[in-house]
């Protein structure tokens, strides 16, 4: 007998069929002794179908009275999941976020969980109830509604799972787990039956977007174990744990890449103590998102080439800012591309394993590959590439790393 | 410079048009100086949408369920009607029933108001906000939300008018004010400009259905003036207040009828202490309320015959109960007629004024109009006439007590 906290996202509750499909599955996990708590998120189109009235009215809607309308999209899904339950004989009580008291900052539409209190929730399980819970929504200290912004019923259900000592949080999706790479690339790409959460990590934040980022590292902070699965079909699904695989797995875990990447370089900047900070400091400010940064100086030279990426929607504007600082910085010269992808092998194997780096860059020089950028951490090494080499480039490693 | 809440039904704020034109004129009391608090409904189709989801789940669906789900048709107006008023440069905020605590006893889906805390929205308009507000919807003592029931948005208007002490509780409908009577039926039926509680209590109860009546008696019990207005057309309504006309004005305020009526009479029945009570306890058992009662007793009888009248929906279940009561009441006969109606004469000037009853029945005799029932109270005079007389003597009464 286990305490379960299941999350279904909005594809999965998005129509009275489905959400009675839903009430159906959970019935199994009670039926067999389980203790279970479900966290919904909106119908699918609901949430679009609210926003697209706030901006009839306002081009920016006030943030506060957004969270309000926003979150009345789950709060359907958790009553009519609950009517759902108990149309089944399984005893059932929906909780909103500030019902539950999911207490979050006061940053609305991407508020941050700060603690939530399971006590109620705690004495209905024990009376026997399947507890319904709105996703993605919280209250602040004022007692206002927030909303966790897109895809935070992910960290509502871990929250609540770390809150209440679950045993298990089961994303339910509409994939039947995370992949070694996408397979809509590399047809063979293979189900992972385990992945750690600092590899799944990675893999989320370069393009797997099974999962919400911040649900992971919740997950991984309060070492709540996470499975991903689906809503549609029979299956394990995938398990995120902080468990690593048995010695002799295999070393790389999967292939995470993104589509969205840009590279802007200064060249020839002087070689001064703070240049970096002059280069960035700017690009910072106006809200862009740096990914990787490199800096090489030619030791022969006073001066440095200083190069970055960011998402490819920030090009434009990170140009132009670069353009303004060059005749300041005494740069030489501002140059970029926005015809890049990344490629990442992923895998805390590759801690313990040299040679992976070598092996990942003979394969691509094989193919003719040329490798514009390098990076490393522990469990990953990231390239940059032109695009027209993702599909070749992924499907190489993914050959080159046995994970067929 | 007034406190004055407002109330906007569905069909006032059902689309986004309307809702933006609620916010200009809100805006115009703003811009006077007043100070507004708005209690909103669900736009109009939204509650039906929603019981019409839950209904393909349960028959019956969960009343605790059931009041999370129709209390967001109200919460979405509230963040909508806020982001109107902050488009036009008016500060606002919502509160859901839970928010500003409207506590209410826990019966879902026809809960009381208990009591409401204005501390918060006083603090609010201090600050010169708006405060926007859901009408219909409330919380009990454990946090579930529950409703008030249909035309519940009234009485939570007046509830926090009561609380704020306000000056006005406005209701702004689709009709522009209180009539003499029916103008469906009566073309020449004025709008009156004034009326006390008492009055409109028996006008509302009778069939005028522009105000929910446990509103005007919230409001009389509060003394909270209260104002029935339109949506859509200038002018200055109906106001609902303690206060009596001038001596010189009009003894009758308005002629009101229900068209549900049905009679009931048991015949010959022993003239004992407590027939009363045999007769009318199982009626009451069955839900069925009882509105009109006569009981005559002819001198030279032991017995006696007891008439009374319910809603015209109960005239089957009301007639098989009195078929199986009539042998151990030892009745002679009962008798019935759901061919029935009910017009009634309505005004606190006829306290003061002998005659008025006898000039309604010489008005309703020279038509030719049979009276089959009369009853009486402080401020009403109603009498129960065949059907198909319902037109001719709404407009014969109209004419006889110079109500054009």
């Amino acid at each position: 007998m286990s305490l379960i906290v299941q999350k279904y996202g909005g594809t999965s509750v998005g129509s009275i069929e489905r959400i009675k499909a839903v009430a159906a599955r959970i019935k199994t996990y009670r039926d067999r002794g389980d203790r279970v708590v479900v966290v919904v998120s909106a119908m699918s189109g609901q949430t679009d179908r609210l926003i697209d009235m706030a901006r009839q009215i306002q081009a920016r809607p006030n943030p506060r009275e957004m969270d309000v309308l926003l979150s009345t999209g789950e709060q359907v899904t958790i009553a009519l999941l609950s009517m759902a339950l108990e149309a089944l004989g399984c005893p059932a009580k929906s909780y909103t976020g500030s019902q539950v008291h999911i207490r979050t900052d006061n940053v609305h539409s991407k508020a941050r969980i700060r603690a939530i209190d399971g006590a109620r929730v705690e004495a209905d399980l024990e009376a026997g109830r399947t507890i319904v819970v709105a996703g993605f929504q919280g209250v602040d200290d004022e007692g206002n509604i927030t909303t966790l912004g897109r895809g935070g019923s992910d960290t509502s259900a871990v929250a609540m799972a770390a809150a209440l000592g679950a045993d298990e949080c089961q994303i339910y999706t509409d994939v039947d787990g995370i992949y070694t790479t996408d397979p809509r690339i590399e047809p063979r790409a293979r189900k992972l039956d385990r992945i750690t959460f600092d590899e799944m990590l990675e893999m989320a934040s370069l393009g797997s977007k099974v999962l919400q980022i911040r649900a992971v590292e919740f997950a991984g902070k309060y070492k709540v174990p996470l499975r991903v699965l689906s809503s549609f079909e029979a299956g394990e699904g995938t398990l995120i744990s902080l468990e690593e695989k048995a010695v002799e797995g295999a070393v790389i875990s999967g292939i995470a890449f993104s589509r969205d990447e840009a590279k802007l370089t200064v060249l020839g900047v002087p070689d001064q103590p703070g240049v970096a900070h002059k280069i960035l400091g700017p690009i910072s400010e106006a809200n862009i998102e740096v990914d990787m940064i490199i800096q090489n100086v030619a030791d022969d030279e006073a001066t440095t080439d200083f190069t970055f990426t960011v998402h490819r929607n920030d090009y434009e504007p990170a140009l132009e800012i670069l353009n303004a600082m060059a005749r300041p910085l005494a740069a030489r010269q501002v140059a970029g591309d926005d015809r890049i992808v990344k490629i990442s092998l992923v895998g805390v194997g590759m801690r313990s394993h040299a040679g992976i780096a070598s092996r990942m860059f003979a394969a691509l020089a094989k193919e003719g590959i040329n490798i514009r950028m390098i990076s490393t951490s522990e469990i990953k090494i990231s390239v940059v590439v032109d695009e027209r080499y993702l599909e070749l480039g992924v499907r190489t490693l993914h050959q080159a790393f046995d994970l067929h």
